[in-house]
Parts: structure tokens; sequence; C-alpha cells
């Protein structure tokens, strides 16, 4: 079974997108300020011939020969698999018109910059012209792709195939009213001490934390790096190459361990998909056109999410680990890992989605989801965002909105093109649940080991059910091999009903 | 004027050329150990693209285009030469059939990991095979491009247009007869206090002086970055974004500071190309197939051993700016300017072409062009290089060669199919006497303020008659527009001459 010339096409097609993934890093990570703008030109330019190769004869041809070689292979083989994305992702794109590629484009660089000044300014009148533009756009891209039920449903699929608004609707109800009563009860706790999260510690001993705990995890620095950046993100280039990075100098070292622990979960995901899909339709995201081997972008979010908060924010794992974390950081000799533990799983109604606990993020991914729906649907319109953003958010989390800045203008997704993305925070959350509670359950020597700290067996077990298969499974055979179940709310729920019970 | 259709296209090439730049430079200061192996495939891939697309119908067609466009430009005019050089390169890799391209590759890659695994066992023959392998390699690629009176003017033309192996056997010979009693003469005089360049003051230091002697020098760190790395270099993604590197952590902090110093002409160069030229062919190698805006190799490398030489090994440079170097490394208290300035300026015969200092670095250069342009003839045999190399070493610069990782094995460059460049180094020592002495010379206020040990004038000078320039004028034509005259030792020479007898 050998797919050899399609693989030699999407190979060469990788490359080009590890290229540009290595600039995007640098972009992120090195990038001298005045370098910008020739920056953007070449990632355009790298975009461009990405799509330009998979649209070609050569593909098509290879794509041909290798559907004819994979016919009587089983139906879950894996090059099987990879021809039907490879088909997949070519139809998607031949229905999207290169004026719409090239206007979304040119939104996603100047939406950016427009974005950052109106927050700087807290000016959301400044941002609401490219904004309509940019849900014009979106809007055009969903008729173009294609849908059903809702045109929202055509964005999603970006990001999470087959997923439909309905879903998500369902969904949201069920957690709302799980986990409301969770929150009030834990809300009205007192909260402990938290002050010390803020000790200033300096970017060399936090980056050095950071480390430490990275490689507890079990992510692998042959492989890796740990870089400064402003906005947290793990990147593949083929998994011989998988970079994570984290906030430095921030007012919380806390804050930037856990983004690290959260970004070492992609990053353990890239680094384990089977070497075998190297530079293949397995480990590439032909729909996104990104090198990247996950399931789905909320499949990717359940494996940070579960090393970031069921392992990192679990008591055992503090009281193994604590001390060598204090080490790294060199303090905190006042404060026992207990301490630690309970300050890094307080609870509070905020206004800002990248700082929210485990009990309120949802409610945000909630409002935004609701807002992008109906803004594409035209039943908002974009003037009209700020005010209904501030109802909106008494209405979920119950808090009052003092400006834009902590408002309707804190997210880039929307700005960057991003549009239909926000589900798969919360799809990542309920997946890391259901994938954890099994992996406890099933996994030999997991519960145990946990106990201790040690993730050893719960990365085998992992490994084995979620990171080595790449894209070979969409996210829903991918959970029901794992877990024999569909995605379902009730392990996540219960998650964080017994573990705000107990708090 | 306007060639904007090949501009266009070109400009495309540029991208993939700047991508592939930032890979390299990744490679060099950034990748993971694991990351190597697939990084190598995605640089042959980009490699590859950018050469289909220069061949492309699309390309020559624009230069179709252009070439009517600029019929009736002036001969100088930046777009007719930009048109000509395109029209050169298309030319000159029409004659290289994809089969040598691919043999190329392939012994490059191989060809240095068998170097570094020989060099690090001292196993000469161990590399002989791939060696041969490459030499034949090398001439079948110099017949295919084509040459009239030795196979080695084609591989010299790739780096230093122009010029022939006889050429260089004329500089050669008056640069032995002039640097040989200079030499002899230095070698008989007591050698100062050096030890103190080996003071170990900690990566950061010195990285701290590297940072500030390239501010003093005119390097902007708003389009650049100085970054560690083992074999320093400079590398250019358009003007906009230029980096450098140094050594760090290296027995002599002193190596390492005029490496940077070094790397700061380069960057200079490539930082003040005309704006006009980004991503046109006057600021990229279609030769080479590298971004990049240099005259020639010999060029670009006048203009680092100006800044390091000329100014960076100068009486007047330390005394304006040792204090703050002293101040940034945090020690050497003892010692004056006029101290450290005598210590980097000291004379010794060594094996070590990296480590020679002014007067014998180009005698390691002559024997270098004499081995190439012999294996290349066949006059030579590959197994008979280490004897042949000893025999050379006795009788360039008098000293014996205990090994072969302290001879023949010592260069990066056979390996990496560099073979015909080594003579752009003493091209660049000869040229930067020449354009150092015209700007000293003629240049506004060069000479006074270069004696305060500021720049600024010397930089104007440069920047109008060297750097801005680009690919626009060849090396010669540069050299007469510049200072009046063609390539021309005297001034070499002569510095030299003045320099070594007044210490």
């Amino acid at each position: 079974m050998t797919v050899s010339a399609l693989n030699a096409a999407i190979g060469r097609i990788n490359d080009v997108l590890c290229a540009s993934s290595v600039l995007v890093w640098d972009s992120r990570t090195m990038l001298p300020k005045g370098g910008a703008a020739t920056r953007a030109g070449q990632l355009a330019t790298l975009a461009g011939l990405a799509r330009d190769m998979l649209m070609s004869a050569e593909t098509r041809r290879a794509l041909d020969t290798a559907r004819r070689e994979v016919e009587s292979a089983p139906q879950d083989d894996p090059w099987r698999r990879a021809v039907a994305s490879v088909k997949k992702a070519i139809a998607l794109h031949e229905r999207v018109p290169a004026e719409l590629i090239e206007r979304k484009a040119r939104l996603n660089g100047v939406g950016t910059q427009i974005w950052f000044k109106a927050r700087a300014e807290n000016d959301f009148r400044g941002f609401a012209p490219v904004l309509a533009e940019i849900v014009q756009a979106a809007r055009d891209y969903a008729d173009a792709v294609g849908w059903t039920e809702h045109p929202y449903d055509a964005l999603i699929g970006l990001y999470e195939p087959g997923t439909r608004l309905s879903d998500l609707k369902a969904l949201f109800a069920e957690l709302a009213s799980g986990i409301k009563p969770v929150l009030d009860q834990a809300l009205g706790r007192a909260r402990p001490r938290t002050e010390f999260l803020d000790t200033p510690f300096g970017e060399a001993k936090v980056h050095a934390a950071g480390r430490l705990l990275s490689e507890t995890l079990g992510y692998d620095y042959e492989h890796g790096r740990l870089d400064k950046t402003v906005h947290p993100f793990a990147i593949s280039f083929t998994r011989e190459d998988v970079r994570i990075t984290m906030r430095l100098g921030e007012k919380s070292f806390a804050n930037s361990l856990f983004g690290a622990m959260h970004e070492t979960g992609h990053g353990l995901y890239e680094q384990n998909v089977d070497p075998a899909y190297t530079r293949t339709a397995l480990a590439t995201n032909l729909i996104g056109l990104y090198a990247g081997g996950g399931a789905s972008l909320g499949t990717h979010e359940s494996q940070s999410r579960l090393q970031e908060n069921h392992v990192g924010r679990s008591r055992p794992f503090w009281q193994a680990h604590f001390a060598a974390v204090k080490n790294a950081l060199g303090g905190l000799d006042d404060i026992d890992a207990d301490a630690f533990h309970k300050a890094v799983n307080t609870v509070s109604t905020g206004l800002i989605r990248t700082e929210a606990d485990e009990l309120t993020y949802d409610f945000h991914i909630m409002l935004r989801v609701e807002f992008e729906a109906a803004l594409l649907k035209g039943d908002i319109k974009v003037e009209d965002i700020p005010g209904a953003w501030n109802e909106a958010m008494r209405r979920y989390l119950g808090v009052e909105v003092p400006n834009d800045l902590n408002g309707c203008l804190q997210d880039i997704h929307w700005s960057s093109g991003a549009m239909g993305s926000f589900c798969t925070y919360t799809l990542g959350n309920v997946m890391a649940a259901q994938l954890f509670a099994t992996a406890r359950r099933e996994g030999e020597g997991v519960a145990e080991a946990l106990e201790r700290g040690d993730t050893t067996p719960l990365r085998a077990w992992l490994k084995e059910h979620v990171w080595r298969h790449g894209k070979r499974f969409g996210r829903d055979e991918l959970l029901r091999r794992a877990t024999g179940r569909p995605l379902e709310a009730g392990p996540y729920l219960a998650y964080l009903a017994g573990k705000y019970a107990e708090a």
C-alpha cells in the first residue's frame, strides 16, 4: 500500500508550508520591528505558491493515481484517508474565487493593523468599517464554500469539520446549565491568597521554570524550543521541529507558566504524530494550508487544555513538582504546594477571555459564537456590537464592561480573519475531560502515576489513542475509537463539579 | 522607465529566496538538533521552486517585455542593468542540466556531513572519496557553464564575475612579493601582551560589547539582530531585515568582537542598498539564487574587511571606543586602548586560515586557489592533497602541519560545494584598501572624523559609492566609478606596509 507520487507532491507542499511556519514563528519571536512589511509579502507569496502547488495538474495527476492505489485498501487505511483529505481540500479551494482569497488576505493584514490601533485608543468606531468588510468577506467565503443550515456552519467547518451551529447551541445549553450552579457556589467561597502569583522573578528564571515544566510533561527539546513571545503559540515544522512559546516579563509568572504548559500540550501532539506521516496529508492541514497534524483545532485544543488544566491545575502535580519549580524560580519559600494549587484555581468573573478560569471561560466563548453567527446572518449590525456586547456580558457573567478595550475589542481573531474558530476552545475543554477521564479509567497505570505527579503512562495512552494518528481520523471518529463515545459534555461537567465541590 | 512586470516576477522569487535565507539563519542560530534533516529538505524544495520560477514562461515573458521597455534607456540605467542580469542568470542556469543540479545538491548535503565526521576524527581518507566526487561535479559544472582559459574560471565567475585564474595569479604574485618583506619584518619584532584577549567575560557581556560595536559602526537594529552562532555570517531578508551573528563562549572575546565587526560590514552593505531596488534583480543574486544586493562576493568581503580591519584594527577607533567596550565587558581595568590595539594587531604565522592576521591571511588563500585549480584540471589527485598541502604550507608560510585537522581538513568550503569562492577573501582585502584610501582622501570629513573614531562621514561615502548601488554595477565598474581606478594591489600593499612599519 503506497501512494508515493501523491506523498511526494504533498511533501513539497508541506516543505513550503513549514517554511511559512518558520517565518511566522520568527515574526512572533525574533523579527526586528522594521522587517514586518516585507515579511508579510514573503508569507503571502509562500501561501500563494502552496495553494498553486495543491491545485496543480501535477498534484491532481498524483491524486488520480493514488485513488486507484487505495481503491481496495481497508476503509480506515491511513493512505486511503490521506487521499480523501487531499481530494476534499482541492474541492474546497476550488470553490473559493481568487478575488476572495486576495480580498481576505488584504483584509487580514489591514484589519489587524487597524485593530491594534483601535485597541490602543479604545476606539471601536475606528475598527468598525474594516470589521464590516471582514464580516462581508466571511459571508462571501461561507457562500463560496457552501452551507445548508446556517452560513456560520461553513466557517466552523474550516476549523472543526462537520460541526454546525446547531450542534454548538445544544452543547452550549447543556454546559451553561451544568456550569452555572458550580460557578455560583465557587464564587460564594472565600478567595485564597493569590498575591504571590505576581512575584517578579525575572525573565530568565520564569523561562527556566517553564522549560522545567514542559520537560516534566514530556516535551522533547531535541526537537523543540521554548521562546519568548507576546501571544503564546505552538507551531510545527514537521514533528522533528515543534516549537512552543511563552510570555515573559508579564505581571503574573503563574500565567506565564500555565501558558507554557498549555503550549506544551499542543507541542506534545505534534511531536508524537506517527513518523510515517511526516510531510504527508496526514500531517498537513490542506484546508487551512499550514503544516500540522491534528484531527481538528478543537482536538488540538483538547491536548493543550488537558496538560494545562487536568494535569497542570491538579493538586498531585504540584505536590510532586512545586519544589523543583520553586528552585528554578529561586523564591516562594513560604508557599507550599497546596497554597499554590489553591491560588491557581481561584474562580472569579472577569472581562477578559484569556484571563478566565475554568468555570467562566466557556461563557466567553458562547458570547463570541452568538455574535459571530448573528453578524454573519445580518441579525446584528457592526455598529451595534459594543452595546450588545456589554448587555451580553451582563447576561452571561453578570459583569459590567467599562470600555470596549475590555469588551468587544479584546480579541485579535476577527481582525485576523479567524471568524469561526472560537468554538474550538470550548470543544477542546469538553474533549479534554472526555479523553482524560477515559485515560484515567482505562489507561494502564495512568491514575496511579498521576497521583505521584507522573504523566508517563498518561502520555503513552494519549500517544496511542490521539497523538500518533495525526489527521488520519476526524474528531468524532478519533473520540469514538479512543473513548467509545461521541463528543459529550458529561465528563467535562462531572470534572468541573467534582473539582470545585472539593475546593 | 519601469519594468514592473519583471520586477513583480523577480519580487516573488526574492520572497522565496528570503524565506530560504530565514530558514538558513534559523538553522545556524536556533534549530534544535533533531530538526536538521527535514530542514535540509525544506531548503531543497525552496531552491528548486526559486529556480523553476526564474526559468518559467512567466518570467521569460516579463523579461521580453522589459527588454523592450529599457531599449532606449541610458546604458547605466538601473533597470536596464536589472534586465541584463535576469537575462544572464537565465542563460547560465539553462546551461546546467537538472541531473547536475541534483548531484551537486546531494553532494553538498552528504559531503558536509562526511567532512564534519572526518574532521572530528582527523581522517582525510574518510573524506577523500566524496571529495573526488565533489571535484568531478565541479568539473562538470565548469564544463556546463563554459570556460576558455581554465575550467576554474567558470567557478570563480559564479562568485566574482569576470575574474579569471590568470588575473588571480598576477595579483597573487604582486601581493606575495609585496607582503613577504613586511611580514618578515613584523615577525622579527617582540610580541606585545595578548593574554588578556582571552579573559572570560561570559556570553551576555561579550554579546553586549558586540552590539555596542556594531551600533558604533552604524548597523541599524530596527532592521537587524545580532545572534550567537558557531560560524559567523550575515544574511539579508531584504534590506528591511538584515541579520548578523557572532561567536560567543569562545576562548578569545576579542576574536568574537572582531568577528562581529566583520559581519557588521556585510550588514551595513545590505542595509543600505537603494530601497527602490528591494525585491528586484538589483538586490537578488539570481546566479547563486539567494537574496542579497552586493556587486560580487569580493565586493561584499571588502565591506566586512574594511570595518573589521581598516576601522576596527585602527588605533583612533580604540582610543575613542575602548572605554565603552570595557564598560560593556566589565573588566580590563589595567589595559589601555594602545595596549589593546597592539594586541589585536599581533602578527604570527599559523596553520588556520580563520585565525590568520592581516599579513598572513592572503597566503592561506593563495594556497587554496592553487589547490582548487590543480584539482579541477587534474594536476593533483585527491589522495595526494595532505602531503602536498603540508609542502605548500612550508612554501607559503614556513610552518609545519602536524595533522590534517589543522591542514587540509580545516575548511568547510569544499564539502559544501563552494569551490571557487576562496579568492573573494583576498579580492575583498585588496578592494577594501582601495576604497578606504579613496574615501579618506576624497570623502568629505572622512579622515578627520576617523581620527576621532567617528565613522559617520565614511559611512556616507560608502553608501554613496558602494552600498546603495546593490547589484547595479559589477565589481570593476563600481571600483572605477568609486576610485577612478581598476582593481589594483597598490593601496593594499601601501596600507600593510604603512601599518606594520609603524608598529
